[in-house]
């Protein structure tokens, strides 16, 4: 398998994710014409106007196509499917937008759960009152029940998916672009911001289409 | 004290939420005039601007006067200090447009934290992907990690809740407009509807104000 020339990209709702052997970069959705790449692209996708588009050019290669779909659910996004095709046993704490958790006991998906993001989870809390408009405290101390509404708001929000998680007792993967920020709650997880990719590499490699 | 003839209000941000005796009713922040009140009226708010205009009425009484606050924090809601004042032992979930939860233990106030409530994580979760859209299932088995989107967002607001709460191991009195509809998760827990109510009468016999 040649890494160094192999174009690989993640396609969300707002943009594409490339990785060009050790490069990566971004192009958005809204600009980026896919058209302007000729050579091989392998690519995953959970916008389906994307999808759409992709699917008339040749070079594009859905790599959805080369996962047995069957052992996941319908309506389960791409990106999460591909990220639990790459370990065979923990946790997926996928924290972008929204943060998926996906559960892979022996190499089978054993269901997994959606949580808002960091983000959309500040703005929530900012709409209800003016008076829990703060950022979360990731340093916050998980062990003490808050006395403040900073803390309060970060508890919650911190507090409650770290009990359902730690519950699991299974090795925790960390990807995303909130990884690093998490990490200081799961402390034992293991970052891995190329999961993603890596699953692709590996769905490409079994799938001999290299 | 003379129950029947006390009226108590307790005032969020949108509304004026009165008992007399043992009726209650509701009215808007926006347009209701609390000068055309002219009997004597127990009241609590966490209504800045509200607080403001009742401070000059002389029947308007503010029970946040005769509240030990010291015992808790700055910036906590008056009516999240009350509900604690109400009891001695457990864990108090006031289920409205934020969810507060709060532990008292031998009658002292040990800390909480704030969960959004159901309809602003419903929003938070429809705003981030419309393939997110759903209610949440409150009847969703707990015990099975979800293989469905409606499941994984319920399992993702409702599982992380119930996790942290139970983890207490105290008995839970459930408040608040959507207290009955989370009793279906916290299926042990106690539900009382007018707590916030009956801890302003204990302040006022305590108070001895009647």
């Amino acid at each position: 398998m040649e890494d160094s020339i192999m174009l690989l990209c993640d396609i969300g709702n707002s943009s594409y994710h490339f990785l060009d052997g050790e490069y990566e970069y971004k192009e958005s959705v809204s600009s980026f014409n896919p058209q302007n790449i000729t050579k091989k692209v392998y690519y995953i996708s959970v916008n389906a106007a994307v999808n759409k588009k992709l699917s008339d050019l040749k070079n594009w290669i859905n790599l959805a196509e080369y996962v047995e779909s069957s052992n996941y659910y319908d309506t389960m996004g791409i990106d999460r499917i591909v990220a639990c095709e790459a370990i065979d046993n923990g946790v997926v704490i996928d924290a972008g937008s929204a943060i998926t958790v996906d559960i892979v006991q022996d190499g089978v998906f054993k269901g997994g759960f959606i949580y808002p993001g960091k983000v959309a989870m500040q703005n929530t809390y900012a709409n209800i009152s003016s008076a829990l408009h703060y950022s979360f405290n990731f340093e916050l101390n998980l062990d003490k029940m808050p006395k403040n509404s900073q803390d309060a708001i970060s508890y919650g929000y911190l507090k409650t998916l770290f009990c359902e998680v730690s519950s699991y007792n299974m090795e925790i993967i960390l990807t995303g672009g909130d990884a690093l920020e998490f990490q200081k709650v799961f402390k034992e997880a293991r970052v891995d911001e190329k999961l993603i990719f890596n699953a692709m590499k590996k769905i490409i490699q079994k799938a001999d289409i290299c």
